[in-house]
């Protein structure tokens, strides 16, 4: 029996003592008292951001027109430093924000392998994200190497055992995610990338559901390259640029495929030949979003003022309070956890299975509280540490053990209609 | 000698008659007297635009948060139906609002080469636009296939003969610009696109420089496929996504190469195999970017209210009216045009040759007149219709005849110090 309470009131001590509990007043919400458990779908708006893009929009748009570009056009490497800075351990002149996670992806694997030559096989798992595995599979169609997935648990993670099988010398690229999708399970990013390179491979690291919510080491670990998005964790809206990683001394020999005028020397010579600038921007395609981009510089400041290591904290302490109520309240009404146990090995998202998440899922948002449904039989749910209360963990799970105790979700249809 | 008067009463007289007079108080204007002339390089912002971007941000993300994407879900096609309705004509199901014109070119080109496996030539111009180039130059590094580059002369535009003499049996994709960057010439697209398929290749056009700014009529022209970006004359905003038109019945056998999570049937079925969807969307990669998907709708409707044909008369008006000042006043001061004379060949901007063209853009913002310079010596002059008065151009080309006259450029620093 575990130690801890169950009672509300221990949920509202613990956002008491909470360090960062004042940095949810830095963001906006509406009248409508809603608990988001989703914010690692597409976080939350930071009142500093709104502020930001009305002031971008209407001066350095608006009045400064073309002139703006004098400013902008360093944004990307800039905001790129700040994240490698604050969130994922890379010292400058290695991060660009850039494009979308999947055409970053297919950039820096493309350019992995043609680096490559003598070396055709790429490695992924079958529970990495979607994008991830038809990236994959589109350039193994495209050129001449091939696709070896292996498997992965979809409660525990990666197996190192299983990826330690299919490395060889024919491998060119492994790519993975740090924080899986589904389970929030968090892979070793040290000893996996260890064990990738002595086999001589390069190593892709997918920071989507790792970068804002736990300590990112690129530099540390030698990773080769990473990828990841910044709606999530990074609070930076809908759709907003993502970033991309290159190891310093790996830069010069890996050109990527898709030449565009933001990645050439002397852009605005516009010369016949392409000729990619040195260092990280030789990674950049065509014009950058810029109200994205002053997004992501304002979404990592946050996590910045916060602290990757508090917010880890803070992370953990949310999460595994989530597992603790429900494993007390939950277990008899069928759901069982999906995601590792050990604090050491989970993200900051946590997963319940029941064989009817669908409309569990659905049954919750009616009852004022989001969290996400991933299929076929999951029930995600991201209590983020920059803007989630003990309390609402404790809500949350008291209306799911209501909902699973009425019955109630067995009114509603069972067909899935969802976008997200 | 021209028989239009040269005296600012005469612009007053073609402001008062012009019946797009209004739109100019559809933009976001500052305090400063500006004369903006490089709208075709980064568009206006409409009034519309701040305010939309203003309530998507506070509500559709700050309250409706994941949520809203139940609507932002359909948001790239629905705006590419509107441009395609109203910009560039286009049946519905053609034309998708996605990631920037240099990645959608390199897919679509990808795309076409990899379906006529036979022919393994592209062909582009030498003046076409440097992304262009270098995408193409990356393309053919990469794959088994050829660059042919025909000359295009910088002045005049492309030259159908020398397009004729390069295609063949072995060209897969013809890649022009519709409108010229530099030059402004406008191509003969039905004419061009009739000659390039009946050689059996494909074409790809680049509307960026005309696309808002002149008619264009893909479904008209059998044109195959078309890409363009929105921060010109769709005033969208820095960085706001591009476009891509497949034609229908090209579609199906087109796979583009970054197979990513938006492109694949049942997307949140997150299935193991990539299995991208019927229609337009196919050629969609990753997470579009809202925000600037709503600035893109929003420019649209405004085109679409003003009416492209009434732009087109307008664009006329304006460019050779400032074709003629510049005729009157400066010729004897170096200056040539470097634009195509005749109306019909000649998109919405102006370029003047001058070998000192740096110095006088430089000192023509200092006098508030905002125009472009593009390397070595060219002064590029884009009145875009929507927002500009007869009166701008006419005080535009005055205060340019007053830099000429008394050579104060010459104090300027010589060397080339820009970003755009």
């Amino acid at each position: 029996v575990s130690a801890l309470p169950t009672n509300r009131t221990y949920a509202e001590q613990l956002d008491a003592g909470d360090p960062l509990a004042r940095f949810r007043n830095r963001f906006v919400r509406g009248d409508e008292p809603l608990i988001y458990l989703d914010g690692n779908s597409l976080g939350r708006l930071p009142a500093a951001t709104q502020a930001r893009i009305a002031e971008l929009i209407a001066g350095e748009w608006g009045r400064g027109l073309v002139r703006s570009w004098e400013r902008w056009v360093g944004l990307p490497s800039e905001v790129g430093d700040l994240i490698g800075e604050h969130l994922i351990g890379a010292a400058p002149g290695q991060v660009l924000v850039c494009d979308s996670t999947t055409v970053n992806l297919f950039k820096l694997i493309s350019g992995a392998l043609d680096a490559q030559p003598g070396r055709r096989v790429l490695i992924t798992d079958d529970d990495n994200f979607p994008t991830d595995r038809y990236v994959l599979q589109g350039i193994a169609a495209q050129r001449d190497c091939e696709l070896r997935t292996i498997h992965t648990d979809q409660d525990e993670g990666l197996d190192e055992e299983t990826l330690a099988a299919a490395l060889g010398p024919d491998v060119a690229v492994v790519s993975l995610s740090q924080v899986a999708y589904r389970s929030g399970a968090l892979a070793d990013m040290a000893r996996i990338t260890g064990l990738v390179k002595q086999s001589g491979a390069l190593v892709l690291w997918d920071l989507c559901h790792s970068a804002g919510a736990v300590p990112v080491r690129l530099d540390d670990c030698g990773a080769d390259m990473a990828i990841g998005c910044t709606y999530k964790y990074l609070n930076a809206g809908p759709g907003a640029p993502a970033f991309l990683y290159v190891r310093a001394d790996l830069q010069e020999s890996l050109r990527q495929p898709i030449w565009g005028w933001f990645g050439q020397r002397d852009q605005f010579e516009m010369g016949q030949a392409y000729d990619p600038v040195p260092g990280i921007e030789r990674f950049a395609t065509g014009t950058p979003q810029i109200i994205g981009t002053v997004a992501v510089a304002e979404g990592t400041k946050l996590l910045a003022e916060a602290g990757i290591d508090r917010l880890r904290d803070k992370g953990i302490a949310l999460t595994s309070y989530l597992i603790h109520l429900g494993d007390e309240w939950l277990e008899p009404f069928g759901f069982r956890l999906a995601s590792p146990r050990a604090d050491a090995r989970r993200g900051s998202h946590v997963t319940l299975f029941h064989q009817d998440a669908w409309r569990i899922s659905r049954a919750l948002i009616a009852a004022g509280v989001i969290g996400d449904y991933r299929t076929p039989d999951r029930l995600r749910l991201g209590p983020v540490p920059i803007s989630t209360r003990f309390c609402d963990v404790w809500d949350a799970l008291d209306r799911l053990r209501q909902i699973a105790a009425d019955k109630s979700y067995e009114a509603l249809p069972t067909e899935i209609s969802r976008v997200t």
